[in-house]
């Protein structure tokens, strides 16, 4: 497809199969491109964490370093959406991650339905983790998350890249807010813990359609058992 | 779009909707049909059950009566995929339900993927049910299931549709296999109970991707507090 669908994120793997430690990559990150511009995930090995921005797909690894990923490098999980660039931005103001959460989801009704949030600013403090690359045999995620790297700076200027998912796709994706930071001199990231917004331009962008994907051609996943009544526990243990 | 995509299953609305009593149609079925010639679903205010075969949609009534859906009725819920006609097909003959659904999912590992299902063949016993039409303001759907009118034909040929969904996507979808019966006259059909299937051509497609499709603009889909909790429990009680 050649027209750029603003109205659909993307979906590459679930979330309950790294949870049950299928980290294998099983889409080459040029196909992930075709679907979307903007996004996050994380690469083949569970190899730290994917920040998408403008097309270009930033890998935070466990050193703390950042790579451009290579078009052939295998993602297990992600997801991505083409960002809104007509879209409304707000300028927000002197707010923590949990209280922006908390105005995002009030102010936009988040609850039933896909948003991709994109923040361009300012952060006094930005304090990140990055999930550690994995060995084959792949543990749980539990397992593999119990140790992360975690990363702070302040006065940091950057772009947060992320998801609002209703708490029904919980399992298939991370229910609530989820989302990745990439600073602008693209050598500082990772999946937020934590931050305090000096000043930011906030786009929310309506998603009425996922698209997931499943790797169908990846027998270690076709044949997999997932134990769902175990992944709701897994992942609040392995995401929070 | 005009190719015909038979890798995905699109989905309009979620079953956990249906479970909160938002029964109001979202979609009209001429869209719904251009992402799909083949599915099931139910129509406005849970109008009984909807088949569709090679690009017609019938919806069979409480009564037991079958009419053809007209292009602008509002759907709320369906699935919809396009058949691929060169798929290999099975022949299977002299089983029941039961152990046709067992026999499917072993034979295929059904499991984690998405899969499109359609039968077409002599029954020698066919059994029945229909959601009844409701009225505003809806009740939820364990109410509005508890009374469904059944129907019984011997020695019928016709087309199953109906699909296999992981899961992991219970509450979003019907996890396992969920599908609905319409006979060649076009004059019985509905939410399969249970068959004695004589000799039929089964042929299962693989469906890599799921299309879950959310009527963002409807207000109290937006504004609906889902208890998520309740939605497998009821998810049980009125489908099964």
């Amino acid at each position: 497809m050649t027209v750029k669908d603003k109205t659909t994120v993307y979906q590459h793997g679930t979330l309950a199969m790294l949870v049950a430690g299928l980290f294998e990559g099983t889409m080459p990150l040029s196909e992930l491109l075709s679907h979307g511009d903007n996004g996050i995930g994380t690469a083949d090995s569970l190899d730290g964490e994917l920040v998408i921005v403008d097309g270009k797909a930033y890998q935070v690894k466990e050193s703390g370093a950042v790579v451009e990923v290579a078009p052939d490098t295998k993602i297990p999980f992600a997801s991505v959406h083409y960002n809104d660039t007509d879209a409304p931005t707000t300028r927000i103001e002197n707010i923590n991650d949990r209280k922006l959460q908390e105005k995002l989801i009030k102010d936009n009704d988040m609850f039933n339905v896909f948003y991709g949030i994109r923040i361009t600013g300012t952060f006094s403090h930005m304090h990140t983790r990055v999930v550690p690359r994995q060995e084959k045999p792949y543990p749980k995620l539990t397992v593999a998350t119990r140790v992360q790297p975690e990363f702070e700076q302040d006065n940091v200027h950057g772009t947060i890249v992320g998801y609002f998912m209703p708490y029904l796709f919980l399992g298939a994706a991370v229910g609530g807010i989820h989302w990745h930071f990439i600073n602008d001199n693209r050598d500082f990231g990772g999946h937020i813990l934590d931050f305090q917004l000096e000043k930011g331009d906030v786009s929310v962008q309506v998603l009425e359609n996922l698209n997931q994907h499943l790797p169908v051609n990846n027998k270690a996943f076709r044949q997999a058992q997932i134990n769902l009544q175990q992944v709701g526990d897994d992942i609040n243990e392995a995401e929070h």
